[in-house]
């Protein structure tokens, strides 16, 4: 498998930024095929609360899983703002990830452009940027994977927030991130009413996958979103699983997700897979 | 999980080589604990044939056991040299894994020096590298783990190697390695062999864990290594255990080993484990 | 040079964060010569607005710098915060540098505690934090290196601002930096201010290089510091160069500000210096 | 400018190899101007022995020179193989340069196919790897530039190296490196020769730069080299500079090369050239 590690200028950060992309192009080929170099389905995705562009990498199989299904990810920095744009720091998580970030990687990669191989997916803050993204740029993902989503952005801290471990947000935190947040829920913040927006001015709808474990603290809001899309008929897949909010929960479920979204894969597990690569890349022209 | 990717420049490879490093000193503690900062328990932990230093990082749980068994866990590469000292070309990779890595890291890094603390584990030629070292250098490792090894270091293509994948070595390759192919197996590149001359000279014995698929095409020489370790009275520990020559094993496995070697851990998979890291960092001095 | 790239939780930006790391322990030796192995003097590097933590590596000479002046060099990610606690959103990038990054580096490798071995250095942003910080914390750091600083935080765009480039702050940047802006000057983030306050606590002065190019848009606020220093009498060495804000100008005044603060080295530039690292690194123990 | 730190598999090494890509996709752009995203002229760039693919970035000004010639800039690794194709041990190191990096470059980012647009350029022994491969595949490289090359491979020990440190190879290294060394001078490895037999076969004349610092041990070869490529009416620019073997020259020189092959660049250093990116990078699609 091809990782590329990059750092470029983003405008939307007005900084340098990091993002990690994995690429099938050095997967083994049966005997006799020739690679097709792509335009590759594109999968991005997004990672947690505190952490960066290496956690999908690090603790998950996505390696395996971009081989299996012959597709590119490509792994952005959310650096904890929730993947939204702010309405006062100037920083545009959202416009980054939808924009431009989609952009860079199209002109720099070969990927495919089509709405219908293009794939947002996250996990826990990851999935909340992937909920609310899907909704606002309907016409440029057409599938996403919401993993044990904080629905609830303001009740993030005192619904499922163990006690013994210091990871709280500063009182302005949420207001960075969202402006006045007495008015938070009024706003496409509110994923259920963010939905029911896109259905009501008819905007192109995002093939909802979602999915939280039956142990994760995080159940009930993932619950209700789903009651409040089944009374809009805003068309999901929900379900929920053995686990909590951990990695073996998203790295399976995110398997999952890609099997909803794009099929079994035709390709298996490689028999002698060793190393993060395959063993017949093409040579010369 | 701090991670360190380090790029230094080795004697025994007379370049700059690379080498991954987590250490487990940014992980979650329990309310009111301190954290120890070391000296750390470190397993050297070896990839295998084709792969490099990340191989480990993307494909397994590593980063979990790291924090999980509180160890410090070092990768380095390989270059398809097996671990063992060239004879020709002057590349000296045994000598650079148990004499050169374990000086530069602990120099380096807050790791512990004693033999008990002192781990070396790999899979496939990373397993041979084990067995190999772990011989040699019995003052160095404490304990071994070696997962589906090629035992049978000449027979590597014949034996085990897929019809349709290329991934044969050229003539001269392990000549290269081992100098003399006529005459390898009555040299220590026979593990077996190596094992008995160490209990000859009552040279220190490294505390043995050997595993492999029940599904590898390499079982029967790694059956046919434990019968000898028997024979000879070298304590080792053998298991045979679902899967095949791929990365489920492997990391599966590894944790069998390191239990093996160092017991259950206290520390359980942290409940809210959400990216390669926790949240409890000491601050200050 | 051995290069760390790391990446590491911190509490004070509750996220996994970045920092590179050059420790000079596999230069080359003198015949004869042993390495002592530290601890090694540091310098804390910044990098401006815009960049990131591999700004100073790709763009100056800071590897052979390390070399040559036998330093470790900590270079870490400052997100456009100009490494200050920010009050509101919990960003405590101030702490980060001095506290908690200086805490983890000491613990994780062989550096020097005095004060007078830890400098702090840094250009444009950069230059701004290694100011506030070393007033903040003289009792870490014994010696600053401030290149092309931008003393006047909130005349940042209007003043030095090219007209062709797209590079202003939001409305409320500079607020989720200092708080209320209106009375940003009558605080520590007014650096001749802050200066005065630490001589009249009688807190420990940090011996300050200050420095910018003839040609750089922030001299005359380079200037007037350097009179409000004179005036107030801080001890501090003022000079100016030819160039601009570019990184010739940045990479040679840092090694003039090293000079500055260690003395010239003994160690001269390698006659055969090729590749990031030396040749004669140890082996064994 | 974009960096791209990247891990894959090849087949020439038969492992996964890492190379380093710069793109100037992200530079600052003329008000109103529009990124044509290429495809991009490409300068293949080889580092020196001992060295590795970050060589170039950490010790040049290579990232500002991507921006000025608006180039493509291709750093792999050469593991102390002099970029040839070993006969033994079935490493093609120069078929990797020449064709499956090439390859795999042109198919994963928007490079120019045309040869014209092709550079090579390298330091050392990369100078070496630069003018062998520029005479093997002229079909592929429009343009050479080497610089301070170790001409006559067989003599690099005796001949120019310094007796106060460790860099020697081992008896056994050039044999593995060229085959028969008592005849290596009677095939294209000779590098005289090599050109000679190109002009012979009527085959495409890459358009070489050499160049060596006055104080380098290497001069008398380049010289030497120089003499014999006029002699046969090999087209070539020779030249020699203050510097010796070290980064400076290297640094300046390829820039000299860079002009020589491409003209003066269009675009100036920016002038508030802060970071190793731009502030402008286009955004949405």
């Amino acid at each position: 498998m091809a990782l590329f590690r990059i750092s470029f200028y983003s405008t939307c950060y007005q900084r340098l930024t990091r993002v990690n992309v994995l690429l099938p192009i050095d997967t083994p080929l049966p005997p006799g095929a020739e690679r097709d170099w792509g335009p590759y389905k594109t999968l991005y995705l997004l990672h947690g609360y505190s952490g960066n562009s290496d956690d999908w990498l690090l603790n998950s199989s996505i390696a395996e899983m971009s081989a299996q299904f012959n597709i590119a990810v490509v792994m952005p920095e959310g650096v904890n703002g929730f993947y939204v744009d702010q309405p006062r720091s100037g920083i545009r998580g959202s416009e980054y990830i939808a924009k431009e970030l989609v952009a860079f990687t199209r002109k720099t990669f070969p990927l495919s452009k089509e709405r219908g191989h293009t794939l947002i997916g996250g996990l826990s803050m990851g999935g909340y940027g992937t909920l609310y993204n899907a909704l606002k740029y309907g016409d440029v993902f057409g599938h996403a994977i919401a993993l044990s989503t904080p629905v609830k952005v303001l009740r993030y801290e005192s619904e499922h927030e163990p006690k013994d471990i210091e990871f709280k947000q500063a009182p302005g935190f949420f207001e960075a991130l969202h402006g006045d947040t007495a008015k938070v829920y009024e706003t496409d913040r509110n994923i259920a009413l963010h939905a029911k927006q896109v259905l009501d001015a008819g905007l192109p709808v995002t093939n909802l996958y979602i999915a939280c474990g039956y142990n994760d603290s995080l159940v009930p809001e993932n619950r209700e979103l789903h009651e409040q899309l089944l009374e809009i008929g805003f068309p999901h897949f929900y379900e929920e699983g053995p686990g909590t909010h951990d990695w073996p929960f998203f790295s399976g479920f995110m398997r999952r997700g890609l099997v909803h979204a794009l099929g079994e894969p035709d390709i298996p597990p490689h028999p002698f897979w060793v190393g993060a690569t395959g063993y017949n890349c093409e040579r010369g022209e």
